[in-house]
């Protein structure tokens, strides 16, 4: 039976913006994330909302999904996982502006979430 | 029996803005929107919103649906479609301000919306 | 047995604000309005809210529920029920700020609101 | 304009049940549904909904959009309604089972729902 | 058995302010206010929500409750019990910023709602 | 100003059901009950909910309103009053079959509710 | 740009029971299901879900997909469309029980839906 | 200042089941529930719903709160402690019939809860 | 940094059951179930819902999520997955009665659960 | 059994904010808080929201869960709680902005929020 390996080398790939003249935003929620506690070895589960205006290039879906399942097994705390997707989006599209949030699950009775956002200079 | 066949000319119509001294605003919700993904062929589904301030025309709601039917058969990306419907209604309305905003249903664990903007200059 | 009539002569009856010297907000929601549809004459069904700050004078509510049953059998738009409503409250009440938001029930899979706001010069 | 007017023969229509060998059940819910209070000539409002297994025949949904309309204007109480919806329907689709609920809106402070069934002997 | 009668003279009691050197919110929501409509005699129900920032003073909960209490017999329109909550509140506690909202149960199928500020000069 | 006091002698009044071949059932919510705690001379506050099928009669609402306002000042118990509603209306009404289930709001961070079933022998 | 084409022959595809000794349920929910009305040539909308015991076989999702899309320009009544995929699901699969519901979306302010039932004799 | 500490000996208080003649349901939900884990000596939160028919006695709500506080500091199962509530109030009532529910809160992302019933014989 | 490996011998824990005596039931959610499509290699998402009668013996919720995280990289398929479960439990505890249901995450626009009951003989 | 104990010495432990160069914000939520009131010495129940931007330090949520758990049996009142808890994280933190929200189950029908906010200078 086929079991999860992480790919080694996935790529956030982009797609030219449709419409570059004109400011318009992207909303994107990847409810599935799950990467692991570098503390306790055990899985934390969240959603990774992103809200962007595209520049020159937009992300193409499937390779933004590729990208998330690399997280599955890393280990990784919440506010690097999150200043880490913004950093490494910013990096391949170059968005005039971009905000990450990651809502994760409960743990020991307590609730988290970090937002993080970028700026075009 | 009756099957569904693209029209090959729907228009859309308008009737006069009712207070044209007055600014006020008009919200249309289609949550019965579908297309094609031009990659893979397959239906997408979502709503489409669409926030005006009529000048001296607003859309009649028959002719804006029989607009968004044109789209059931066609191989259109989120980006492009959200943008190409701002662009049609702003062509035929020439309102004061114009959003419309699609909101799309998950593939592959991933939801998006899409938002854009029109303003009178 | 008794039926409707449309009554031929409803009034909007006002009382003094008990607080003039005060800017105070007042939120009224209508949810069993109903129309007719001037091109099938068939009924449209919807919610009128209000949200007025009064000046010196107060609508008085059981007035108001007469006047909103004057359109059951009257053929009209949903853009001018909206502004002819905010028409007539400020015709009665000249108030400080109203805003008339009419939220109608979906037909042909499509769902409308118009929003109009008047402000004391 | 267009204004309402009781229709004065709107006949409940039929068609052929397209599987009379099995026992199958339709819902339908009419949420728009209005007739008058007889003993203050005020409007009431409320959901009808029908649930039902055809025999020969299924109604056919626009002659009974047309046929609620008939109680627009008409004086009747909540539970007369009721039952004379089921009867109704019974003279006209003869049914191995119906059952029809009328959830009211508040009036007064207090809320009413009437709920019939009838069964083939 | 014990019956309700309406005390003579309920007082508003408060406390010191714990950190008066810091503006810090308040939020006290009662949803089981209820008085008299004086028009009827019928009693009205309603939840009022107090947002404030305290100076030197808090309001103390169980003098609260009994205030509220007063109303409960009491003939007086929505409009005016929420400014003399305010008033009453205001005389007593000197607050910075203070905002009172009543929210009221439908009557006649109308809801309201009235929300009246006081800010320190 | 109008005050509230008390009703000394409302009567359930009653109308004879329309359909006395047919078992239906009603479902009636008052969900603005209040009475007073015996012990402590509090007001309480519920929710009321009477499910019956009639014989003979039906309740008038009207009556039944009036009926409940009789317990906005009384000491009773949960327990008791749920209990009372039910003898009362099964001694006016004489019904097939009736339940009375009362929803209590909460009271030192313990909510309760009480349901009594009468059935004909 | 690609559009969508009926698929000439898509067949509902099986893989056997893992647990063949034991009656266990599966539930299917297709939210995204759209045919087309045969007397106006208008698209419907609804959510086809299917509840069976599997005997020897289980559909496999992918081919259930596709046989969905069949009916995305197929003029058909909402009552033939449910017993019709309880009809092929039936032969494909002969499960021990099975039950197919169609929730359809609101046409002219009424609501339908449709359940049929198979059970192997 | 005043702070928490377990009371020696509290009682569960009972009251005359005002008609015994009749079998008649009380619910009561205590979502304030917190007793302490006895592996970890953390503090687990839940909801305890006491559902039963009283005999001869009903259970008085504040002797039920303070029953209820002694678990707050005690170190108990989930299991053992809906099973221990429902013998102490067996003990203390014995009602026809009584059905207790713990819903705990989440521990390492697992919700449980345990229902118990005893019937009298 | 640690990741995530799956542990190569995890073994479901028990306790005795605390109420032998009594038939009481236990209900155990865990919604960050996840494991492998053995199709696609990509993430499959759930919850899966335990409800049993304990006999001798109830299962240690923390050796259940140790169990729960052995899927978290192995391909198997929802109707296996939901079987393999209940085997599993019941080999541990032989518990009197159990369900297990896996509510799984949408894939392709359909969404499945699967079913599996067991009952001592 | 092991039973709770006020720990004499639990102290907020911190860790580096991996991205001090951005201004990002961190959302806590403790929704499982307790104190005692410290007039009646009955348990309070209420969820203490954080919401902060960090300098150099992140709270470490381990010890945030520990540092609530001193208040378990203290007695002290809303106001007091909220700006302790705002005081002693500015005091280990020193973040640039922080906001802390405590929501406070309902007493004698009122419900009270407090909420509180820093910034560095």
């Amino acid at each position: 039976m086929l079991d999860f390996h992480v790919m080694s080398s996935s790529t956030l790939e982009t797609f030219p913006n449709p419409r570059p003249a004109r400011d318009f935003e992207i909303t994107i929620s990847c409810p599935e994330f799950t990467s692991v506690c570098p503390m306790t070895g055990l899985p934390d589960f969240g959603e990774i909302r992103i809200v962007y205006v595209p520049d020159a290039l937009c992300v193409e879906l499937k390779s933004l999904k590729y990208y998330m399942l690399e997280f599955r097994n890393k280990g990784i705390f919440y506010e690097a996982a999150t200043n880490q997707i913004l950093d490494d989006l910013v990096a391949a599209l170059s968005p005039r502006r971009m905000t990450v949030t990651g809502n994760f699950s409960a743990r020991g009775g307590i609730t988290t979430s970090v937002t993080a956002t970028h700026s075009k200079a």
